[in-house]
């Protein structure tokens, strides 16, 4: 073929091949092939690129640095660690001002404590003994503050008594108590400084008020009327989440003050917002669950004149807070769009399909619609003499018209493709002989 | 139907449709259609595959775990402190090494504070009390120390004092020192052992380079030319972020720096290499905003003789530095290759779709070519009587010929489609005339 | 056009076009058709639906909340710190259990260090000295303790001694003890409560089983047999890492507890649980990497009756534990199964295509089906002056023919459709009978 083929092909290059159509002229196949088509563009338009602004490349995975820094001072008196007050550095825990960060509220103090033997806590099964042979020298107690020494020691006439332990005694054996030692911690306030950005699009933010006016910031307070001022008031924390501050300082638990940003790059920085959402994260499932509330116990080392070290332990029950940041920041692009608008086209091709099916298996005249739509062609022995090779046009007809001389019954062929009363005919026809 | 027409399913099960096209010899329709064509594979080859490797599947969301460890001494000689040697258990907070760590730069220390009464801090106006009456006792200083006495302490002759409080005493009243104490942590160095995990694939990679070379480790520095050692100058960190080191060592600052993993696992994972940025988080936006600066309060608690716990108040200015890590990891996967693909294809449909419109609607020859594209048919009553159990193959090609005949004027037919030579037998014999 | 147009518009608007297919009764593509559609329904359904359950719209961006709590004590013996007993406010860094904790397993103490002037340690190269002039004074040692002071101390007759520096004496100078302090630690046990939350389907969970049998929760071991429970014993953490407890114990590491929520929110929320998995970080890929192991140095600050501060250094090796979270949940949502769909149906098209190149370019019989499924057509001076507004129907007809009569050479047969009066002289045309 060679140039000549080169030539059609160039020359075909730029036919445009267009599907073709049967028109049925069938009312109720047409509407509901219509109505197919503006669910699917309604369904295109409203909830892919109004609702879910499906045009839009997401980025889910922000980077996030919090800081932190509670302010308050509370006054105490108690019996037996006498007034004192507490101030930041006494009650925030750590005191570097994290995205976790821990407020004392309730506190057992056990002072004084040194390397050396005594009675394991009454609260302990495992330090429980009848004799010196209930307590193996040198076994830890389960659960407990040491390792036993051999000894069982009872008080007064009681059967039972709790093992000698080798601990920092005396252990701790006081409970917890009933009234929060810290129970104005409510009245505490936090400031969150929260800087993100969302390293797709390269786009970054805070939470505070790109503002001048130091009095606001000293003055206001987070809630609904006062959205964008990021510091927060414990008690209303607390309260947000649905919890009772009093309670919940008894024996400690865990806060969740989420921020979310959800941001349409698309429009103005200064509409990316941060949402906050408070949750208690401890006994999300039941009140009374064994899972719920905060503890933890910390030491304070000393040493005394001769070198000797003493500790203060401390079981300190109080409200953790765990500043949690999500975000999702949309951008246009044309991958999604490319994406969503495909596959509604693709869509559109599945609505006509369904129509093809009730056009050809459903409604009554489905014979006539199926025949129309389909043609069928069978390749006959008359195709394989004829090829393409040959270069007079009419070819095409007479093999179009070959096709009927084989369909009806041969011989009859009464000037169908005209002369041709056989396909060889027709061959020569086709040749131009005639 | 039955069997019969199950054997005719069977065979017809194998039949290949294919649309039928119009070839529109139009060269300008041609050439647009190409064009189209041409820019949608382009955009699918060149922009979503090479360029976003659209062959992809994507994983954003890592595991990392970070190990830091800061290195460097420096010597000061305060009035305050007389001579001091600072090493990293006296000026890293917390000590342990995690992906947040603080390393103090300069110093507010107020020390041998005890529990107490004393005069409030002149700096903080809620303080201030002309009269006994202005300190209401047991009313915590707002933004203050400790709890009003009820007592106006006035110095000398002034006429305005500040509450009595109890409190830490002596409180806080040093202003923040201009020179920063430790301005030579410019040069410490800390060293970031970054491990990370794409849990969907199951890929894992440290960024320290998997060396014996003790010797590498312990004597590079991260900088442009040696993007691989883990080891960064503090001063070099805040340089590249822009800004100045002895300026931010004064009031304080947040640094992060970001560790990036793009990762293509379909190359060898020796090139999954992470990329490091630094940035300044506090005062993003405005240099003398508000919110920039980064301090906190500790204490060191001591016991004096008589069990009296006192402690030492530091107010800690300093930087800290937030490594953040994120990461993408993409691997070939079928899912997005085919949804890319097919909507690229759908594309394509939606390509000719713009060329149809262009053949149907806006060129001179449209009436033709619309014609052409859209065959008319329209189910008659004829075809109610014919139905497809009639085996006679003429059938159809009557049909199609009873089409014109009901275009064509009426009033001829001999009956027969056999015996119908002519069109316009064909529709005689439509029209049942016969 | 006006209103007849409109009317025209809306009478077709119901029409329904549907694609004219040609029916090409060949096996082999019609064969090739049915594998390629049910591959790809295969794939459809088995892999994207089923396995990937592409149906679903996927959150990966948990929100998570950890509380750790160890517990267990151990007592040691050894020759410098006497009896000792190790508590849980012993061991366990930073206190207030967070997804990052500490166990010390291993330490170096340096006791009594106060701020004054000692000879440096001889295993820091940069200390060495031969003269005073090696250590000029205020240079702080490379990597090591303190500030040198100018003068060179040797030992006896030692021609090599190291600089005198002014830091925390004595510096630190005992070697990492060979057997780990707290091997014991192996039986210590950490409980582990993980709240999540996904926030695109606002739903939360937490790995602890919400029961009220607080004996479960004592005295259960996580293990194979005992997945709900989330208690661990550190010995078996470190073993399912492929560790040796005793070995990690020496020099550190650092062991990362994964904790993976997979969920599919279609099913029951009980259905929705953690997977956890143990792995080793710090020493990934090579076990005698120098980046292998994890310790850090901190400090216990003390005053002395004079009021002068000590304190005691320690350089705790151990274990550290990074409970690091990541979960997918996943949804039935309208987009991505329609995003899958259309790109299934598109890659239906795409199957045609594939058999459509076949069809027409590779089988034998393909002139023949080519020239079935393209239709050739080309608009010539002929309809240019008919149009649509000429209401006779046969012009339909005769333009078909008329194609013909521009194929044969012109000049020959008259080719004026109008002298044309049936379609047979058209035909007579055609073949240029004339």
């Amino acid at each position: 073929m060679g140039q000549a083929g080169c030539k059609g092909l160039s020359q075909s290059l730029f036919d445009y091949k267009t599907e073709k159509y049967v028109i049925a002229k069938n009312k109720k196949v047409g509407l509901l092939y219509r109505l197919l088509q503006v669910s699917i563009l309604t369904y295109l338009v409203v909830w892919v690129f109004l609702v879910k602004k499906g045009y839009q490349d997401t980025d889910t995975s922000l980077q996030s640095s919090i800081v932190t820094k509670v302010k308050g001072v509370t006054f105490t008196n108690t019996s037996e660690l006498g007034e004192r007050l507490w101030d930041v550095a006494d009650y925030v825990i750590p005191p570097q001002g994290e995205n976790v960060f821990f407020v004392v509220t309730n506190l057992i103090v056990t002072a004084n404590q040194r390397q050396e033997t005594c009675a394991e806590s009454e609260s302990i099964p495992d330090a429980w003994c009848y004799t010196d042979s209930d307590c193996p020298p040198g076994e830890p107690v389960v659960a407990g503050n040491g390792v036993k020494t051999g000894r069982c020691l009872r008080v007064g006439s009681m059967q039972r008594g709790t093992c000698e332990v080798f601990a920092w005694c005396p252990v701790e054996t006081k409970p917890r108590p009933v009234k929060p030692l810290l129970g104005k911690a409510e009245d505490f306030t936090v400031y969150i400084k929260n800087f993100i950005r969302f390293p797709k699009f390269n786009f970054s933010k805070t939470n505070v008020l790109d503002t001048n006016d130091r009095a606001f910031l000293k003055s206001c307070r987070f809630g609904p009327k006062n959205p964008y001022c990021p510091i927060f008031r414990l008690g209303s924390v607390v309260s947000w989440t649905g919890s009772n501050f009093q309670e919940i300082a008894v024996q400690g638990g865990v806060i969740g003050i989420q921020i979310e940003w959800d941001c349409d790059l698309d429009k103005a920085p200064s509409e990316c917002n941060p949402h906050y959402s408070f949750s208690r994260l401890d006994n999300k499932f039941s009140e009374n669950s064994i899972s719920s509330g905060y503890n933890f116990r910390f030491a304070k080392y000393y040493r005394d004149a001769a070198g000797v070290e003493f500790r203060t332990l401390m079981k300190a029950y109080g409200i953790r807070f765990d500043v949690m940041v999500n975000g999702k920041a949309g951008k246009f692009s044309l991958i999604p769009t490319v994406v969503n608008i495909g596959s509604g086209v693709a869509l559109m091709g599945a609505g006509a399909f369904v129509c093809d099916l009730v056009l050809i298996y459903f409604i009554k005249k489905r014979h006539f619609y199926r025949d129309k739509k389909y043609e069928e062609v069978r390749a006959t022995w008359l195709q394989g003499r004829m090829s393409r090779t040959q270069e007079s046009p009419p070819t095409l007809d007479c093999v179009e018209r070959g096709r009927f001389s084989l369909v009806w019954p041969p011989g009859e062929g009464r000037g169908e493709c005209g002369a041709a009363t056989e396909p060889a005919d027709c061959g020569r026809i086709a040749r131009g002989v005639s």
